[in-house]
């Protein structure tokens, strides 16, 4: 949906308990707020309940610069985690690559035309290669080499360029490099990789190859929030591409490249427009 | 979902206003009601408000039987169009079947495993060939022939025969008799037909043989209410299938019978849970 | 294709080189078929050829019993894997099954409406339940049960079962026990499972449940051969589909029946039509 | 498949008859070639043959350019239409956009990237938006303004500009304007144009908005050869997209973007790759 008005959205979750709904609900309707989108899943299981709620603050009786701390005690009472984003304000996002140019490629080109709610400061690669692309859309390339080495003193060149851009949001954009459990814990579900298969089928390297050699017959590609384990993490996406025993390693490639970009680009879209929760290993996708 | 405790589900829709969510689910829980599940949609094109919420009425602090009137001023000041379905009760619906049996049989399963929340009191067909079915799961089979000169008076046996069983629901399960106006109204969108075609295209008499000779690779089916218009009712389900220049028509046709038995089914039981409402000549579906 | 002449299929694989198309559709020709349909597939990594060519043998110069000695001394040149099928014959299946219907009940419809080239003269189960199922579709069904004492001699009665019936392929039907090599080895390639995961990705028990805690956004199943390996026989052919956060386990288990049963039939439907050839741990598929 | 030694394709289409592809592959056999694919289709209802076969011309005993008129006197006899194609021979096309740029962004990466065997000589346009698009890869970019009254000259000045770059085909990528019968004649099935929506249905303008006004619950994207009935030409692929009451007509766009871009991505691939056999209204596709 796209508006003109300004609006504010709450992404929040707590323990469940009666009353949630109501109390939220009505915490927006006494200030003037009108509701334009209100999603809720409660798991019973773990007795856990998940809510985002967009709403226009055209008329809203408070200055939006209040709303956050006027909210807080409703917050505190429920024990909530929680967030309010105020206006059609931008996650602002790094990407990182490596040397493939498809997932980049792709996500610049839907910034560009408005497809995506982030702002790209900065692009950082451990290679050289992709310069010319990032320079095409405008956007400083911070080229940081990494091996073995060198890598602790790398990541905290990249820490560096994040928190100097006051990033909110890392996108892995086909980045070959395992970022280190210390980089991970500045991002917590705020780092988005694109895993090119189906997980949790053929984690790790060269999972093309796993696929051609098991001969499965669809591919798909995984985006995920990275913590601390490999390819564990959270899923926000998953697609698949049918193949057939006429494909080869290359073909899988091929058709691989398409998937990486679309779901990469999905899961960016719903985490810029503050869609997604995290409960426990899973996510609540609110689309 | 599945629950032991009692429940309660509201379907509502209205013109667009603040504080709807906020009064239902108020509503809700001053009643001692814990909201279990709330979708909400706001189609801000025609300024319409829907929603769909079921909460737990075990520790509900008024009678279920007074719950439709308690709520009644509400729906009044909201000028709704609304229903309160109590409890885990089962829709009663009648299936009317010709001579394929893939879309019957495959209801008939589903219902008989536990998967569709719904009662079958009665099967209607223009034909006898399908008694032996309906025999096999205990369902009373009523032949009603039909052609030109008695389809008014046959039309209006099967009136009094659902009007008897006090059906709620017609399942038109690849009934291949085209209902008149007269019947339709009785049953506003309470006929479900299943369509074996990608509404639009190919509406009418023999989609298959339609969709080979104009060459498409993928062929589908839709669901979708019955209204005056011939296949023109709001959409409630649609899916897909691959074809290629090596299916023959009978292909189409054995492919096409997965597809709409799957699409039938998904239907009915969207309806049968009370998660449809429609907007116009489209429909608000909350999965 | 649904031919009234009478056809013949030959299916084979043996190491590529130039004139094996030209050898082949040249013996057909020269005995006056007419080929119908011809797929060929070169994998060009391991250098096999794999063919599969069916035509009419309505005016064929040789009569159809003295067919494949015909082609013998051309296959012993190639050094090939090879079989020919002659006329509309039927393949004999026996379905294993245990407590879930929907595998069974999906087969045994389809089988009932002529969708599939099988003739199924028994069920064999290590469950009493699906008896009543089974008798009404006439077919024979042996009870036989399996413990950890009794396996070995369970499945010599099921072998004896199997050879008493002339059975040339049996279909797991979600049967819920391992089959030993010592069984697995008399039906090379000719016993079809269905496992309910995307496999490689939850193989062994409660796949279901591996998915749902894993918190994936897609579900699949998968047909494969049964080798001595569990789960890693070749993939015959995989299916999926798409979940949410709002589906708990239980709609898992509903949405993979139709997946399952679907996937299942699939394979069957190509192995009952030697559209399959086996490429190591891979499979040829000619749909 | 990707080969480094020189290959040759064979496409043809005629009456079927008995040994045609023992003809075939002999002709290729004697002449030292070896079959590295061979895909064959026959129409039964049409009693129409159809091949495509790819072989290894390394060791081929005539000089590729004496192939086809060696291969004359067989395509005579056969009375077929067919061409061969020698070498890794890329086919030359133009591209024709007016102001999305969508489609003309994936066809020029994807061939930068080499994923596509085609030279595009130059674009064509009716608007000069796309130019630095153009430019940045480095292909020229002709502004050719067409109205009604200027259409025929301008038409001219298209076909005129495609005869000097010695084009063979012509991909409409989002390009606005109907062409007229005099030039589709010139390229016949080698025009392919994109479609926004699953044809046959939503035919002509705004089909994104037909479907959003229609409620249907899946969008689609056609390609297919343009011939003189608008939207009417054999269709070469087709794929979908699941929508929901909540995407508004922005976002039916804005997915049918990644549709258009992929299906017609998937046209052009095929073509080029010579998979295409036109067989009246309908296409056979070698994949």
């Amino acid at each position: 949906m796209t508006l003109s008005e300004p609006i504010a959205v709450l992404l929040l979750s707590c323990t469940d308990r009666p009353g949630l709904v109501s109390r939220i609900s009505h915490f927006i309707f006494e200030r003037g707020g009108n509701i334009l989108d209100l999603d809720e899943h409660v798991d019973t299981e773990e007795n856990m309940f998940f809510i985002r709620v967009s709403w226009s603050i055209g008329s809203f009786s408070i200055p939006t610069s209040e709303l956050s701390e006027a909210f807080m005690s409703l917050a505190k009472e429920f024990d909530a985690t929680w967030k309010i984003m105020i206006g059609n304000g931008k996650m602002r996002a790094a990407l990182f690559v490596s040397r493939y140019d498809h997932c980049l490629q792709d996500i610049l080109w839907r910034q560009s035309i408005g497809e995506l709610a982030v702002d790209i400061p900065l692009i950082v690669s451990n290679h050289p290669d992709l310069e010319a692309l990032a320079e095409r859309y405008g956007i400083p390339y911070h080229y940081v080499p990494v091996n073995p080495e060198t890598k602790k003193r790398a990541e905290q060149e990249q820490l560096d360029l994040l928190e100097k851009h006051d990033i909110d949001t890392v996108v892995l954009a086909r980045y070959m490099q395992v970022l280190t459990p210390r980089f991970v814990e500045h991002f917590p579900s705020r780092i988005i990789n694109i895993h090119h298969s189906f997980l949790p089928a053929f984690i790790g390297g060269n999972p093309y190859r796993q696929a051609f050699e098991r001969g499965v017959k669809i591919i798909g590609a995984t985006s995920h929030y990275v913590t601390e384990e490999l390819d564990q993490g959270p899923i926000i996406e998953q697609d698949i591409i049918r193949i057939s025993h006429k494909d080869t390693l290359r073909d899988l490639v091929r058709k691989g490249r398409d998937l990486e970009r679309l779901v990469l680009a999905r899961a960016v879209r719903l985490h810029s427009e503050h869609r997604i929760l995290v409960n426990g290993k899973r996510t609540v996708i609110f689309d």
